[in-house]
């Protein structure tokens, strides 16, 4: 098994509201990264603001066989409600200013960096902010000098779903959409499905697809009780609402990234869908409906290149 | 005080889901209607399917001053979860009939008649059903003559909102936004709201308002996220919070039903709100940024004069 050496190693942390992923990282000769080893807990909302403890537990393993190492965090450990508060980075960003804003403090002996989030100001004079997908965003854009020419739309997919404007290597903008949350909500607590299911009825979930991209404004709110009179008139099996709910969801949201005013989709050269491939799979399933242009990239892959170019820089910045 | 006689009395029942709301009604000799005294108490989904025991307990100071009464009920106790099922009438339905719908039965020499909900096929494929509502519309035909006569939108705003064309006084279709679901979920279950607040902040709720109404399409799940970050950068008090998310939720619908593909608005010659005035105001307040024609109609009014409606039909009927 490759040894890594001490001084190549270090810890990065996604620390976010419900869960903190650890990794113990290591940076070869070739600039690509090893992840030697993981670790997983509950995240900011449990830690209690004990996050020394939750630290050093959850590294203690890696600090006993390696001694001191240097640690990068991201995500909702920078927030106020997390270990020490890292000021959002207004859009437009490029990689470098996320290092400037990086929070820098001691714990025992570990230098540890806390990675800034983003926030931008709409068209609309709404804000939008970001904890961690930046780094998604960063690792994507280090992975090839081509990510760093064009226009690119950018799509993380999860409980909020971030739709990222990518421009020749800078975060020009980006706007969220709580479409997990929303299908969270009204597969468990509304009476649109009686028995959640998670079985995926590809049929169900593009008929539920196909309406919200295809309707105009609104049909979201007024589209929503056809899961249930679909059906009331046996249109929809009980075990296939949740697919139709799913599709009714990612069609709404996909349509209004398409159609944003705070970009013109005419100019984005590909979108990129940056997650887990179960839930990328659903969103590149509908965004094909409208687009040829559209690759997906994995989402952990993402935050390990994240945290690597997060760190090469802050120590390329040491150095010089 | 009135004293009724018995056989201008009868017991009308609004049993829906959550509640039942009983009322000991008196048709006048000027065909107006008095309602005597009322009761309540939990609905359809806590009887465990004693029906009739409940309805026996609810009325029984009125059988005992009264003896044997007639009976109408709506709602959801003609429902597949109901005491006896009465099928949904299709539309287009004029008010003549619903009574040709209506499921008839003895309860311990009661005569119990139970209105059909309605239910209609939209231009998009999809099915709509209501069950009670259709009592509100016609007691609103009922009204006046001119109700009658011309095209007219109505909205029933509630934890389902159902928008119904009503044309010449035929019910031509309708629509049903779980815009009322929507709200209660977003406010007790999501990230958005902290701390729910009844209290209501008009410039807020505007705020919310406006964004949606005058939004292009999908940008409800787009504009959610707002109420939180609205929050975070202080242009929004905690407190005020839900105002915004009010308007939110109910531009987005007012929105959809202005621009409905299943309706030309500007045929429309009125909106009539039908509804509690707590809930009224606030649609009106919406719609009236887009068509000062829109009137409120009092909802208890309303199934009240739907009730005597049924029944005075029922009557005709059956001395015809």
């Amino acid at each position: 098994m490759f040894q890594a050496k001490r001084d190549q190693c270090y810890i990065a942390i996604d620390w976010g509201t419900s869960r903190l992923k650890a990794a113990l990282c290591c940076t070869l000769a070739n600039k690509s990264v090893e992840v030697l080893d993981e670790a997983e807990c509950a995240g900011v909302q449990k830690n209690k603001l004990d996050f020394a403890s939750t630290f050093l537990q959850i590294t203690q393993k890696w600090r006993d066989d390696y001694g001191t190492l240097d640690v990068i965090m991201g995500g909702q450990i920078g927030s106020s409600i997390g270990w020490h508060q890292s000021p959002y980075v207004p859009c437009p960003v490029e990689p470098a200013d996320i290092v400037t804003g990086l929070v820098n403090f001691e714990c025992e002996g570990h230098n540890i960096n806390i990675v800034p989030g983003l926030s931008c100001t709409l068209a609309n004079g709404h804000f939008d902010v970001m904890r961690s997908e930046e780094l998604q965003v960063l690792g994507w854009l280090e992975a090839s000098a081509s990510h760093r020419n064009g226009t690119y739309l950018i799509c993380l997919p999860g409980t909020h779903t971030k739709w990222i404007l990518v421009k020749d290597g800078v975060i020009q903008m980006f706007k969220t959409a709580m479409t997990g949350e929303l299908f969270d909500l009204l597969t468990h607590s509304s009476i649109l499905i009686q028995a959640p299911s998670d079985v995926f009825d590809a049929n169900s979930f593009d008929l539920g697809a196909d309406f919200t991209l295809g309707s105009s404004s609104g049909n979201l709110i007024h589209g929503l009780f056809s899961v249930r009179t679909k059906q009331l008139f046996e249109q929809l099996t009980p075990t296939a609402a949740n697919s139709y709910l799913s599709g009714l969801l990612i069609g709404s949201d996909v349509r209004a990234a398409m159609y944003a005013q705070e970009w013109d989709i005419k100019e984005v050269e590909r979108v990129i869908i940056i997650g887990e491939s179960h839930i990328s799979d659903l969103f590149k399933r509908v965004i094909k409906k409208q687009s040829s242009a559209v690759d997906c990239f994995h989402g952990k892959q993402a935050t390990v290149l994240g945290f690597a170019a997060v760190r090469q820089r802050f120590l390329a910045q040491e150095w010089s």
